[in-house]
């Protein structure tokens, strides 16, 4: 060995790792205003691989580590659900290992802006008579029947694939039930009408007496396909998850954030002027595709009744944001609404690491009555900015 | 509201806008030489959306905006043309609200580096029969004819989509023409014998009595097809812009910076060695396409015949302007030549915000002399470099 490379200290290298993830878990996260004033983004990530205790990691037994090797790490923790739960804030993260499968990690914020500490053990999922190869995404939903509900994606390979193409592969809608966020009782996949169905959410509350949920039909594994858009679809009994019929209620656009593809994030929070849903919207570029987040609003007696669409994007991924595994994109499959107006939106960037931004209800209901609908023409958006200026200089 | 969610203090909030407008606008942005010595590059991009005026983007009466939410954003300014006017000079930037619709907007400055200003209202611009969905790249050219004439992309959704394609559009060569930057006359869009075009620019002299166009045809929104390259073609009445031939003049080519595609940037620059072109290409990688920049200089008489074609790419995005909405991209449609000789080369990065680089023609001109061609085979760029080595060894 050569004086360029040092002896390995085994406990000064543990304290420095336990340094670095006491230092990600607690470093403080106040927010700072966005110029649009429509949120505070929060500038560390909330939950990052540095979050996952070292004991998820390395075999810390000396004997038989004495290198102190990582023997499993974890490439990214992003896509996490939200609820909020005894008065503190639950993700459940989709934790990718660095061997590209997704799990899901359950971690817990007294803030819901810092300190997200990961407990016990690793999400034990139970599987259907069809094994899961990937399973990721989740919707967790405190359903009016008394369940919370976990909503994923499961993904398996495709039994079609032509020979020698192994990337080919069939998304649906995994369904899930606990009542404390760890025991989990597995429920058949949801079946509908579409091939394939991705970003399915369960809507809170019955509607006519039903289980409503939010779909994403979509021909193939990537693309949405000729169809695509948000569905919304009935159930009567969701431990058989059959839906016959599948409604679009809130379509892709030409020419718009959600040209290529969009999907329902979280299940919608209810306000005075309607439920408030995020959603992610998706364009073609050349450099990929790039995902961004966006608003609209649906009636409160009629979930499937869009009323208000502010035009445009949300949040998109900015600064530190825009680096990562991929690249532009943010997706949110999380927020949570406190009592107290408080909201609070997870993020995912570049499908690495999760982002908190926090509004207040009165703030995101201004959102959606003051920034005008999309007017789908470069001349209309000109006559749209420049009343803007007008009012301005009266 | 909780303590984590401190009051909003509408007027502390606009202070802080206002203050980060104008320090955009104002800080000062001397240039920094590049390693290549071809340019200077000045490290404060010279549009960004902070540059937009507060009174563009949020409704400023407090009644009616209590909240100070901002109603109509700006997501990128990017791919200006630019012109030399009275001494000062303007870009004509590509605006992208937040909705994706682009539009033009005037800025102006002193100095060409910094202190860019935007005036008046958002460029009204008028369409023709057909209206524009998207207008964008705009480039400036002062015609001998006495007016000064925009060139842009003018988009439209394909009428040909297959059902549930929401993403072909049609591309066409928008014209338009003014006194004063604000006023323009739209003249009927470019006929040629291509399916559609993108990158046209009008040469700043008549060509044998006539207007001559750079041209890029290609068969589809995004491909170049099977033909692409920078076209040239003729048209004696501008206000009927109809060409029926389009020759190549500059192509794409195998294993070079314009493998995939090329087109024309700005105007060229007349010089005593030749009209100076600076010009994209693009070509296809793992994370997408790449934008560069390069230059190729046509014959004073007959600007269709290229005489210096120095190999490789002449700017590339570095640093901070590897990071934006899209990824790896510079692209330009602007620069301006003083009487002096000064050059401002100005150019976007990652379809997100402006620069420029600033150089004298002299010192383009020993670019366009001194830098190689593209040999085209690893061995034959082997051998111009042992060359250059052997040379200083001398």
């Amino acid at each position: 060995m050569t004086s360029l490379f040092p002896s390995f200290d085994y406990d000064q290298r543990l304290k420095e790792l336990s340094e670095s993830h006491r230092q990600a878990v607690e470093t403080p996260n106040p927010g700072i205003w966005h110029p649009t004033n429509w949120y505070r983004k929060h500038p560390h990530p909330v939950v990052t691989p540095a979050h996952v205790p070292l004991q998820w990691r390395y075999d810390l037994n000396r004997d038989r580590n004495p290198l102190l090797i990582e023997n499993l790490p974890i490439q990214a923790t992003f896509n996490a659900g939200a609820i909020e739960l005894d008065g503190r804030i639950a993700q459940m993260v989709r934790i990718e290992g660095h061997d590209r499968k997704s799990f899901f990690g359950l971690c817990w914020s007294d803030t819901g802006v810092d300190g997200f500490t990961f407990t016990g053990h690793a999400i034990v999922m139970p599987e259907t008579d069809d094994p899961d190869t990937n399973v990721y995404d989740m919707r967790l939903v405190k359903h009016e029947d008394g369940w919370i509900y976990g909503l994923f994606c499961t993904e398996r390979k495709d039994p079609n694939a032509a020979p020698g193409d192994l990337s080919s592969a069939v998304a649906q809608c995994g369904i899930a039930r606990s009542k404390n966020l760890i025991d989990w009782e597995r429920l058949p996949d949801l079946k509908s009408p579409s091939a394939q169905q991705r970003n399915v959410v369960l809507h809170p509350e019955f509607v006519n007496g039903k289980y409503a949920f939010y779909t994403r039909p979509q021909d193939g594994f990537i693309d949405a396909g000729s169809g695509g858009g948000i569905g919304w679809a009935l159930c009567g009994d969701i431990t058989r998850p059959v839906v016959t019929e599948e409604r679009i209620i809130e379509s892709r656009l030409y020419h718009t954030v959600k040209e290529v593809k969009n999907g329902q994030g979280p299940a919608p929070i209810k306000s005075p002027i309607g439920w408030i849903h995020l959603a992610h919207g998706v364009r073609g570029t050349a450099t990929g595709l790039r995902y961004v987040l966006y608003v609209f609003v649906t009636d409160l007696e009629d979930p499937a009744r869009v009323t208000h669409s502010p035009g445009g994007a949300f949040i998109v991924p900015e600064g530190d944001e825009q680096l990562g595994d991929l690249s532009h994109i943010v997706f949110s499959n999380g927020w949570v609404c406190k009592d107290d107006g408080t909201v609070f939106i997870y993020y995912a960037s570049c499908d690495t690491r999760m982002h908190v931004a926090t509004t207040t209800l009165d703030r995101l209901i201004a959102y959606c009555e003051q920034v005008p609908r999309d007017p789908l023409r470069s001349r209309a958006c000109v006559a749209q900015r420049n009343a803007l200026i007008d009012k301005n200089r009266e």
